[in-house]
């Protein structure tokens, strides 16, 4: 087994039968000492943080599979803080696809002269590049294709799974009295015949979750979501 | 005639035709009284910069009618440094269309991991609102959909506009040797039956030029133009 990435909150290891091995970390993102999912660097380790994410992770990639929507995940071992999955290439670098129900965060911070906070999107759709140094740049399917990241023809079948995974994620949430405005997913190129498919994780620093009028920690959801 | 608004750059009247005037003035945009295209305040003022402007934009609006595409351009008058137009209504509160050539500018800032400054582009298209306070933003077609500023079917016939707009553009500027690298445009809806027209004016300012290696400035490119 061989280390092949270090990420923030998440190593990678490739396994001698092809599969590739997540081992999730304590270490959560953040900025002096203060739990941020939307910072761009490691700032602080909670006790357990690695493995609820990966329980979270676990439960909401078994509901997508059975949905019959491809995703890289095979199987999870929460002992170990490990998730098993295939291969996948990125798009580029690395993009992220955001789905936005309500105007909030940068959404609101771009088009807050056309929206008030908490308006009602109706399932937005958005990519931004993974690029600490440029902020996560914003980027349309034009410019994705003008620059060999990702044809339009990929953009539009990410689009239409972000739709269908968003979905479900909102309807477990809806179950533990939870209201999902936004989330944030990767997704890659995976088997030989380059299926775009979700990948990485789905935790609670992917998403930005309210009971009511509190907005919910990431920790916090995560026990909300994986209690009986 | 009413006058209807006062711009940065030029003040607009309402005729008793129902058409508007467009008076250039001589103040241009910049910084600490250093003229600059993008920015969003009044630096200071330059005699002739208005009469030069109105030239060159007369000079552009009058090949692209010729073109059959639609614009709000009917006439203008050099003396006065007006331009008489017809009444066009603006996508929500103002967006701003830009082509690219070359990656530049913003595009350059935003994509950087991707491309290098002054990679040639293939024409590509992008929407910014106009908003000051949140400097222009990006938004793709979906999201000027959701918060209704435009249409898709809009979006598209703005991209293809657009696109055919720039090559008159462009080649007018090689007959002087010059070469576009980026161009904003404004559109807006004429008409009973809303169509897609261009609007504003098209002058140095709006645009980012080269002889050579040699960047233009606003107001030498218009001289470079417009000299027989």
């Amino acid at each position: 087994m061989e280390k092949i990435y270090t990420g923030k909150t998440k190593d990678v290891y490739r396994q001698e039968d092809g599969t590739y091995l997540l081992k999730f970390k304590d270490d959560v993102t953040g900025t002096d000492g203060v739990f941020d999912p939307g910072a761009n660097t490691v700032g602080l380790s909670i006790e357990g943080a690695g493995k609820a994410g990966l329980r979270l992770t676990q439960f909401f990639f078994e509901k997508i599979n059975e949905a019959g929507i491809p995703t890289h995940y095979l199987a999870a071992n929460i002992e170990q803080n490990t998730m098993t999955v295939k291969p996948a290439r990125p798009f580029g670098q690395g993009v992220e696809v955001i789905l936005r129900y309500k105007a909030v965060g940068s959404f609101h911070r771009r088009y807050g002269k056309y929206c008030n906070s908490g308006d009602p999107l109706d399932g937005y759709v958005e990519v931004t590049l993974k690029d600490d140094d440029r902020n996560d740049p914003l980027i349309t399917d034009e410019a994705l294709e003008m620059l060999g990241i990702m044809t339009k023809e990929e953009y539009k079948t990410l689009g239409q799974l972000t739709r269908k995974i968003g979905e479900i994620v909102k309807d477990e949430m809806a179950k533990k009295d939870l209201e999902l405005y936004d989330i944030k997913f990767e997704f890659g190129r995976v088997g030989e015949d380059n299926h775009v498919a979700l990948i990485d994780e789905i935790s609670g620093g992917n998403m930005r979750a309210y009971r009511g009028e509190q907005y919910i920690e990431p920790l916090d959801l995560e026990k909300m979501m994986l209690e009986a």
